[in-house]
């Protein structure tokens, strides 16, 4: 494997702008894993990848892994500690990076009683990353983000586990774009909104399938979404409704939908 | 107001060890809130500030508020923008710190018909936070964390958002010298945990109150905690249950003991 020792290699300088930009990741339509166990997901998932970077240490230690990983993706290099460390957003960094093309955003097709969740804005890589791993966790069908944080980010992709690499997960800008795709195929869509009037999530019968929009973290879900959904529905709470944040809210509206 | 302008000033060095040590805030019995919405949340609750720190433009932006915490706290310096980024853990600080004496931790005397959240061992300050803040949303009684993360370390402190300062949370050093008093109190204590044997937890009849003990992220409960509890519950789910974090977990259990 060939090796890079320069921080100013123009392939270092690409990863590093990778995982900082999601302007430039939308650009390159790639994107970037860091951590042994997220670049390891990879061999479980239909992503491809077009550079691995690793140090001497990380390929030593992860030999058979990385071997696969090596075989698998179309170039590989070894990065000294150094270069590992500039790039890396922890302060131990495990020395092992994946770049990756991102996977053509297939058009979102419901399947007739499904069940998915509709991100309006979520702004926190870490609670996108969370929503998602708890969504697989819990067998929702899918999820729809519609603008906020963008799913590639390095935050978001390390919270969620794996899960962004095996969920389908699809990316709109505005999610006003494709509820009415969701409503023409038969689904109904829910809006999540701490407003005490509204349904509760609990009398909500999900059988039949459904979409739950839950809200960006600082102003809920937008005017122009909820003029477009079926219904407004509610977590009712004993305690202090204002405190539950995006992600424990879609939790519990996630478990509602399955359970 | 006092100003402090040197980084070697005893008090700033103290209230640095407190934000990174928690044997310091141990010895001490003093823990470190820092911004505004938290330092202010201070006025609403039971705690006292020993010694409140501010930047000249932190306590130009909050002058209202700002006021009535130097009246509440028993000294109060104005500080340098310098100190105030060495002692900050985020990257725009707001300027703004308190010092404030850790709550007798009173004997945790469980109500009779209470619902309460029992943490084994949770070591990410994130999760603590998070799960503390959702047990105020959703109306739980208290929280009672034995062993893992302090409750006063500054990212669980930001995590729970003002909820720690609110809640009725109780810390042991380990849940098993706690759990006899629960039982003895008439609480059922419940064990989760991802085995598929485990009775559901939509079988469990928490209208007369419980205990729900969540694990530590990587092992769940320890064996000792298991072997002192009445019986072990679990969120049957339809996907890959290995992927559930503790804090999602934590808000599918509350969510089901209040619902």
């Amino acid at each position: 494997m060939e090796k890079i020792t320069g921080k100013n290699n123009d392939i270092i300088k690409n990863v590093k702008k990778l995982l900082s930009s999601s302007k430039h990741r939308r650009e390159q339509n790639l994107f970037v894993l860091e951590g042994a166990r997220l670049v390891f997901d990879v061999l479980n998932s239909f992503y491809e990848v077009s550079c691995l970077l690793m140090t001497q240490s990380a390929y030593d230690k992860y030999k058979e892994q990385a071997d696969k990983m090596v075989e698998l993706s179309r170039r590989s290099f070894i990065i000294s500690q150094e270069i590992s460390e500039k790039l890396s957003d922890t302060k131990n960094p495990q020395g092992i990076f994946a770049v990756c093309p991102v996977k053509k955003n297939d058009e979102f097709l419901p399947k007739s009683g499904g069940k998915y969740i509709a991100l309006d804005n979520i702004q926190d890589p870490g609670n996108l990353g969370t929503i998602v791993r708890t969504a697989e966790a819990l067998g929702i069908d899918g999820i729809i983000a519609g603008g906020g944080c963008d799913i590639y980010n390095p935050k978001a992709l390390r919270a969620a586990m794996g899960s962004m690499l095996r969920m389908n997960v699809f990316q709109y800008e505005n999610l006003c774009d494709i509820i009415p795709v969701m409503k023409e195929s038969g689904l109904k869509v829910y809006v999540s909104t701490p407003d005490d009037k509204a349904l509760s999530v609990t009398d909500v019968d999900f059988s039949s399938g459904g979409v739950c929009v839950i809200g960006n973290e600082a102003n809920g879900v937008s005017d122009s979404v909820k003029k477009l959904c079926d219904r407004l529905i509610t977590i009712k709470m004993t305690g202090r409704a204002e405190s539950l944040n995006a992600s424990a809210a879609a939790s519990v509206i996630m478990w509602e939908m399955l359970r």
